[in-house]
């Protein structure tokens, strides 16, 4: 299934009319079809102009624009406006604000006032949802529908209390089997109700990490619940695919596998926070992850900027061209299109200064130039709609549970980052050149050549079954360093670490050696560590690196003096497989060695062979037909011999036998071999 | 009118005598009288001892006072104490208690425990200042009235809510109009009935900053009102002149241009954050807003230490000679007189480690003799009553809604600063010796032969009608970067920026591009930016500066590549006048050749002819008769040849044709000509 | 009165065996055996199995583990569980839930969810504490009493508040002497009547100095209350020694000389902040002030961890051999023995990487065999028990109300930091191996032949009087910056700086001049200063050192240029002693040497003569037996040749009488002089 059409990807944005005059309106019908906009979401942020009052629906503005976009060949993706309540609802159910852990409630004035466990709220949401469904299902604009807003706000109010206890009482069946989990008995913490259990609000020391890391599985799967009640009360209506805008990857409120196997089609929001050759590295993390949720499904990109990259405190510009390659980078990795938030950069409001697809200088812009360019390049792209990626040959494995556990407080460094961690990997493979998919540890891994963990502090027993029985199967595991320590309650894995890990990695840790801030410890191969050392013994490992560079041997107090001489890397030849561990965070260098090591073991390479550093390759199938998307992001043009024969779609041209040069900054989309579409 | 007295110069300070015991008030009449003191503030904080309960006043101590220091020949500045209400007030008024934006409701313990919007606040503070007013009007010490202390304090209860409500319809008329102005229609906030509308409360993201935009102005207009209440109470009774002190210049809680229209003589209080030479930039920028903000009314610099500096957890101590330069650093500029927090240092309390004008060591100290020094130097200026400054030629624009509207959340760049950019270019007027006069946008500003406008992110439609006006008439304005972007409800004016700016300025900016901290851009001139740059097309305007300083012409994603060639630093001639333009943050010796161009341009030069560096010059004039305020900051003895002969009041020297010596850190003040005041 | 035993040292540590199955229990008891555990911490954590429900105890299972302990030879220090109050108390009794200051209550989820002032909470844990001494008072295993956990709490709540006010009419007698005690005269903060009277909670600036010192003193003094009512509930029952574990020396809630009065021996927890050398002064500090709190009582180490540091966000590891030499570093400065938190290392909760005697990794593991190890080495040393560390000759003066007023909001610079500047002169002493005791100032101090007073802001009159009659008496004294300046209601002696030190000192300090973090002032003898400098008179005193190095002598604002010249380091002959002044901070070298000059001038040396950097010895003794320890915290071999000859313990090897050779990190303790224990 494609996406949204056959034989088109879906192009276009965030479209708010309702900001501005008529007048507008009919500057936009005009932009639109200057800009090849084929598909525009709507009505996000109009819940108080759909219900102005409570259950007072005015849908007759919407019917207008949903009837001028139709006319104007714009197919609408939807959307239902709860992620907003107005401030009539703030009013009338003053109940359904979230409160913080410190019991401040929270009022309307920005967005996202609400709690997804108040039983008003979630009434209010299903109600407008189904009457948006019921209206609207027929209308010929009406392609996609846009469940809610980038589920993020978390509570702790009375409600989500309840919820949380019903929900515990399904996980946990008995009080005693939750104690048993949170280990109530340290620091008296037995519950001798169900009452006396509370959401993980102000405390005067640290929190149980079992009872935060399931306020967290219990606020996901929430948000699943609502989710799932407005998709089927417009399901009850529609036949259209219906999904909801993820945020990625920062956002920690939701496991995304969950909602992968709820959605229609996986949608993604997606803001870089660096400019660069960072930005598509970030891109590609994401696409990948976007793609890997749905597990086979569709995706597509909901959301991007057109011109900016949001830090903490600044928005950096992007550079000339960026709009296309930001586009293909997810299309590339199997985006049915790339869609923006917003058309028309807000005079006011909260975001007045995010960018859009028409800024605030108006169409004679650079920025709708490009915008413009974009459309009409996707549109030569057509026949893209409906291809998949080709199927990776290795695995990244991600599980929110362990990086919900590794973010708990009291962990031995604060230097663990589970997201950074994964994220470095990502990097590393993308700057190699490796095209890779995202796995959970219980998923069949059997289909990969190499699988990597990194920093997988909770392995479920499910999750250690499945790695002991895809490297003896005859994978290649690579671990990290406070892998495998916790089991899916957070509890330790007493006996050593890496507890579930042991086995396929034939090594036994005795202590966890954090490492200062400031602290780099020399390897005896040449490469180094940072942040984190560890005391092992290799029980079947052979040993291919150890610390001490060859430096002094004393201790000094730094943590990494008693280790000399003691295993840093490891691999253990395990039933037909092997199992790899690195037990420190590597040097840039020595990082991207050992990987290569690795994924020459495993018999992994490039997508193109002999692909240049700063080249970006990807390829797209369907049936007999492939495209190669490629991208230069290095300084200087490259010539990529190793590209097929063919038709670049952008331009038209053929791609002869020799190859394809590209320069600096400069991407291709190749049919290849030379078949039409 | 001289503020306080004819033929004297005000000199003194807060005196708080219920700290002491009776044997220490026969010292403070001693030293008082030894220190030429003859101004006291008295009862800013006396509420609780002259009303001990409520509605039962005990005026007999404050009596003594008064007659005791009349007797000592010591005028009283007479305070109402309304900004510290005692201990019984919290109890008896609960409601009135200030509450933060999540919800706290603050106690007393320090002071300034109140919400301005509070009825029952409100009535025991202008019942206060009447039952004063009708008892000491007649008071022969009484000189001054002093209304309430550093209105500062922002509440956000439910009555601050009714208030902001009832000021909200008065400003913009209808609910609609208000959805209108603050583009509710963005994140469905849309506001269905009046009751909905709160103060900016905690929420789950950005506020609205149309919103906090109003709530700034509201609370600034609430304060206002206050002030008139306890002002009209006062009036009622005593014909001396009313004023407060305000807060200068780092609190963002008043617009002062509306203050200085309501008070009799504009009183400031002025803390430098820096010693040496930066504090007394630091006074000079005070002191001409003060001067300014009252429009050609007297002011008086109402409090200021006399020995420490106050930094975040750091009081730094002032050197030798700075009592005496700072008091007349602000008598240069227009104050009648000097006064200081406070008389005596105290001994317990939030502030015992205030400086004050008798320190803890008591009058042996160097701290006391300066003092005194400085009491005996005022005296000897006393011909410098009812004198102005000369007004100076060039106009530094200030408009607290723009700055107030620049600080929203949501802005692109955090390196965005209001108050710190005008700072700078006042201390580049400063560093080149020129005068310089604060003026609002919208004010007449044909008298100025240049106007800058540092970051004048918000202009009125009328401010930017009186800025072209200004320009076609043949001024010369500099405007910079950020500027002219959103109009007075705090929406950007589309079409391309600095859209109210435009057409003075003969250029339109595509895009603004914030530079990442650690980023400087170089310029062709041989300057260089950093914060900001902006992506700007000449309309009209001659491009005197383009960016790229003939390094790497690539982009590299830092924001700075792709605008090589374009133009950073503009000129154009409108109507009888010019608009320059700088559309970064130039570096310091760049930024001040900029100036220089300008200045030259428009005819501006220092105030004394050939005047060196370090040297500060400001002439007060009254009649025929002119006092030169000469001051050397600068490491070694300067020759300031082109001094008129004249004789030197601190000294009562002659000054000869041939000019004036000036030591390093000396100060001087000549009457000019040698006409006899 | 040896504290545990006779004969012997305690070792083991908190054991929470509630967390096991029976399983380990019996693997506990073999490990026990094995490493020599004779003592362990039970029920410190265990309300809620105690009393799983209000008012009803189950007792059958702490009667099982004591018994079994008791079978395996293991005392046990039987804890009141009252610092972990369980779920169902806080729903039981909400209103005794701590409050923040501004007014958030917390609740449980963590530990240490209580409020000492609400009566509920007092009657529950005296309850609690009571029924267990009348259950257990009669058990074999019982030896000491462990009462509540870490008193470190503050509550802000109603029932806080009235406490407090009582507690204050007992301090002061009237509100009229409270009202002058603070000095609430300023800002209008007079108090009506004792309704009025709150704890300083959340306000708009800084608090009255005076109000937070005497609520830090009052909670100090409810907490001592608390522990009252629960060891007077115990000896009712039971005639074992009682004592609480103390956390030292960071937390700043107890006033720890009361405390020492009031427990039967000093328990102290010890976790030093940083590894290495650093560890190791940093337990010497800690040790010595458990000693000294005690007046002469014994102490005991109640927790320590075995293998881990902790910074804030870090754990760090220590080195091999540390687990004996921070034991033996406690036990060397008085201690009867080493015990850790804990035992076994949880599996989950939030201390579950907190460090253990068994590691998560068990018993086969370098932490458990240096345990073992540390066991077998305290087995040898049984013979200490009872004995005495040697009276040294040199007090560091420490105050808590020095401390808690220095810690107020509103002081001259936020470098001054009355703990660090006492540890800084501990560590000087430890780094030249002078034994230190910690006194009070208003102890008699004429044992001593030097005092140091390290930035003793506060100094009540009586403890001026002691140091004056101490150096009268002949006394060395050595008084650092900032000392002696409030009396004990935290009021400024007037008149000069150091006010309550000035005729010992024979200095007058005209003006406290703080310098800026980044600025290093010259000192005459080629030191130099940070932080803080003073402009100070010699009144008698003669100058040792004065401000500036023999570089300029301009100002520039920087607070050091106008002082050049001045005295900065002065000493006074007073009566038969003399007064040493030091009016900044020295660098590292300049304040060790001033500090050897007074240890000289006062006749005091090292412990042992000759004794080399990096060595710290200490001397026990009992009857006509001593004991030295000796550590080589260096980094090679040193060879001690004045040690004694005698019999070093550990390894049973006779010392000749050519001294002791001690390699790195080694530790000795030598019986001296070959007599038999």
């Amino acid at each position: 299934m494609g996406v949204v059409f056959d034989g088109r990807l879906a192009f276009g944005g965030d479209y708010n009319p309702e900001q501005w005059d008529p007048a507008v309106w009919a500057e936009d019908d005009a932009l639109m079809r200057q800009a090849g906009v084929n598909l525009a979401t709507v009505g996000v942020f109009s819940w108080a102009l759909l219900e102005p009052e409570e259950g007072h629906y005015a849908f007759d503005w919407l019917d207008a624009q949903l009837d001028r976009l139709h006319a104007n060949g714009v197919s609408v993706d939807l959307a239902t406006p709860t992620a907003s309540p107005p401030p009539w609802f703030t009013l009338a159910h003053p109940e359904a604000m979230p409160v913080t852990p410190d019991g401040t409630r929270l009022t309307h004035g920005s967005r996202d006032t609400y709690c997804l466990a108040a039983p008003a709220y979630r009434r209010a949401a299903a109600a407008i949802a189904s009457a948006l469904a019921a209206r609207y299902a027929g209308h010929p604009a009406v392609a996609l529908w846009h469940v809610h807003n980038e589920y993020a706000t978390v509570c702790h109010c009375e409600q989500a209390a309840a919820a949380f206890r019903q929900w515990l009482r399904e996980r946990h069946g008995s009080l005693d089997a939750l104690n048993q989990a949170w280990g109530t008995a340290f620091w008296s913490q037995r519950y001798g109700s169900w009452e006396q259990v509370q959401p993980p609000r102000a405390t005067q020391w640290h929190h149980n990490p079992g009872h935060t890391l399931d306020y967290r599985r219990f606020w996901s799967d929430l948000a699943l619940t609502a989710y799932r009640e407005q998709r089927d009360a417009i399901r009850a209506h529609s036949d259209r695919p219906v999904s909801t805008n993820l945020m990625l990857p920062g956002y920690q409120t939701l496991d995304l596998w969950k909602f992968g196997r709820e959605v229609d089609f996986v949608g993604i929001d997606h803001y870089p926070d660096a400019p660069g050759a960072d930005a598509h590295a970030d891109i590609a993390f994401g696409a990948d992850r976007a793609r890997s949720f749905g597990g086979g499904k569709p995706w597509l990109l909901i959301e991007q900027g057109t011109s900016t990259v949001y830090r903490p405190g600044l928005t950096l510009p992007r550079e000339p061209g960026d709009i296309l390659r930001s586009s293909l980078g997810h299309i590339a990795r199997g985006s049915d299109g790339a869609l923006f938030f917003q058309w028309r950069q807000s005079r006011a409001g909260a975001e007045m200064w995010h960018s859009a697809m028409v800024p605030h200088a108006g169409s004679d812009t650079r920025i709708f130039r490009e915008t413009a360019a974009t459309g009409a390049a996707l549109a030569r792209l057509g026949e893209l709609a409906g291809s998949r990626v080709e199927p990776p040959r290795v695995a990244l494995l991600w599980d929110a549970d362990a990086w919900w556990a590794l973010d708990s407080a009291g962990m031995p460094s604060s230097g663990l980052d589970y997201l950074g961690t994964v994220r470095r990997a990502h990097r590393a493979l993308w700057d190699a050149g490796v095209a890779v998919a995202f796995a959970h540890p219980e998923d069949d891994l059997s289909g990969y050549r190499a699988v990597l963990a990194p920093s997988l502090y909770l392995v479920s027993d499910d999750g250690a079954d499945s790695l002991r029985r895809y490297v003896r199967g005859g994978g290649t595991l690579l671990a990290q360093y406070f892998s495998g320590v916790v089991d899916a309650r957070h509890q330790v894995r007493t006996g050593g670490h890496p507890g579930a890990l042991r086995e396929p990695l034939g090594i036994r840790v005795e202590e966890h050696r954090p490492l200062p801030p400031d602290l780099e410890v020399a390897l005896s191969d040449g490469s180094s560590g940072t942040v984190w050392s560890e005391d092992l013994r290799a029980e079947g490992a052979d040993v291919l690196a150890s610390y001490g560079g060859g430096g002094d041997g004393c201790g000094g107090g730094d943590g990494a003096g008693s280790l000399t001489g003691k295993p840093a890397v490891t691999r253990h030849r395990f039933g037909a497989g092997s199992g790899w561990y690195v037990s420190t965070r590597l040097d840039d260098a020595g990082y991207a060695a050992l990987l290569g090591r690795v994924l020459a073991a495993a018999g992994v390479g490039p997508v193109l062979p002999g692909q240049p550093a700063g080249v970006d390759a990807v390829r797209r199938r369907k049936g007999e037909l492939s495209w190669l998307f490629l991208f230069n992001h290095g300084p200087g043009e490259v010539w990529l011999r190793s590209v097929a024969a063919g038709v670049e779609l952008l331009t038209g041209a053929a791609v002869p036998a020799t190859g394809l040069r590209l320069g600096a900054g400069g991407v291709a989309v190749v049919r290849e071999g030379g078949v039409s579409a």
